[in-house]
């Protein structure tokens, strides 16, 4: 589906970008923020992950190089506002919440794993880029909103993204063509975030 | 007022770093930590916006290339202990508190505009590193003592420095002379600030 | 005892990685994690001192350039697990906790200060460089758990890390042979610690 002359990085970074921001923002109408404050969480949810990837591996974040970013962040938080209006009820466990997360969660694990080539780091920092890429937008909101962040509190929020780190390293050691690996990732972090929410996965106790 | 061979970043920056170190120790004393805390405190405020927009920007923080900022959060902190020995009663309403955190607030938006046209950001990415640079010391001291970060409580906190940010924008497209772009975001952020402290103004409901 | 050719940052790294991810483990396991957050905890505790470091100097995060500190995490995070099920009770003033807290505190404050003179910070800056290292892991472990950083809550966490720091300044500038500075440094920050601990030192109220 990913043809080979589109960019697998812009791809996921704007699907990434929309899903947290839509995410982010009703996690924060979820915790009783107005719409002054669900626009800043939404926001900071969308470019936190990115942002934090690209301070690691020394690069001016994206949210500050282009418009893009933050222009792509301000329309998913106008959807989240349309989405809150009509939904009604406790957000967290809202289908709409559960997926867009999780769709945020996948394509940004692949944009880490992206950068991470890019900057050449190693296969284990390829893996802990795409977990830190997945998870850190929605932990920096939850931080600010005085939760336990989520990867914390859920086996299967950060373990998703270690897989699908995992399954970059291994598609791109065999091979694959462009856009490939990435796609992989995603499909595999998003796949695994959805069934072990279904079956409320646990990782055994010790 | 201020001569173009003054340079305006580090006249924002001495004030700023002033201001918030004072505004930090008086949150710190208002959540009751002791004289070790405050000093903490104070100096995290000062130092945590600049040193986040350097990080941005790919930049050795100024906080560890220069003796001079930490050396002016020094001195801010034992005027705020000067200041909570003769304040009395609640610090979070005192004007002391308030204006010294406007002046932060202030002055730093106005460093972060200039800095981020040094890195040749994008327009939007100037508004974003001033906003962050104005409103960072603050919300790493809330998370510290375990508070809902003001940028989310309350809507006019981190709106005056996008409308300094915005303000600089124009004033730097229509070609005013050096120092002029800063002192107008600085003045503009204040105004702002202090208005919607006096009115408790709030962002229309949507 | 450390002689001339080992290089003084490998030998307090590891010694600190280890240190730091079984305390920030245990610090999990007081904090009624499950295993997997108890992993998590361990691990961030581990590496976030030293990546806040390396992203303060402009560096890739040694986390993500070798395999050596993530491999050195989990091996502490394992040697925790085992700990654990053999202590029983409190674990926050266990002396397995205290300890191993104390020695990462130690080495990592001697981490950051050699990092320090690499990047050609100033005096002030090697001081502040160690001082974040050697608490930024436990700091970021304690907001991650909803706490307030043991650095503001313990006058004497953050303090023998700043006396560390300036006894490595005074080595230094004695000419002191490699690897005496951070080891006076690593020394000294472990006794101020632990005598702080066992006699309850607070800094004179003001």
């Amino acid at each position: 589906m990913v043809a080979a002359d589109i960019d697998p990085f812009a791809v996921m970074n704007v699907v990434g970008l929309l899903a947290f921001a839509v995410a982010g923002a009703l996690k924060a109408a979820d915790a009783g923020l107005d719409v002054f404050g669900v626009s800043v969480l939404g926001i900071v949810t969308a470019l936190g992950g990115g942002t934090t990837r690209d301070i690691l591996v020394d690069k001016l974040p994206a949210s500050l190089a282009a418009m893009w970013d933050m222009s792509v962040a301000v329309v998913g938080v106008g959807l989240a506002i349309v989405l809150i209006r009509s939904m009604g009820g406790r957000v967290r466990d809202h289908p709409a919440f559960l997926t867009s997360d999780a769709i945020g969660l996948s394509a940004f694990a692949a944009t880490g794993a992206l950068v991470g080539v890019d900057a050449g780091v190693t296969p284990f920092g390829i893996v802990i880029l795409a977990t830190i890429t997945a998870v850190g937008g929605g932990s920096i909101a939850d931080i600010l909103i005085g939760r336990v962040p989520v990867v914390l509190r859920d086996d299967f929020y950060a373990t998703p993204a270690v897989v699908g780190g995992l399954a970059f390293l291994v598609a791109r050691g065999l091979g694959a063509p462009t856009g490939i690996p990435s796609g992989l990732c995603a499909a595999l972090v998003f796949t695994v975030r959805m069934l072990a929410l279904k079956y409320e996965w646990r990782l055994p106790q010790v």
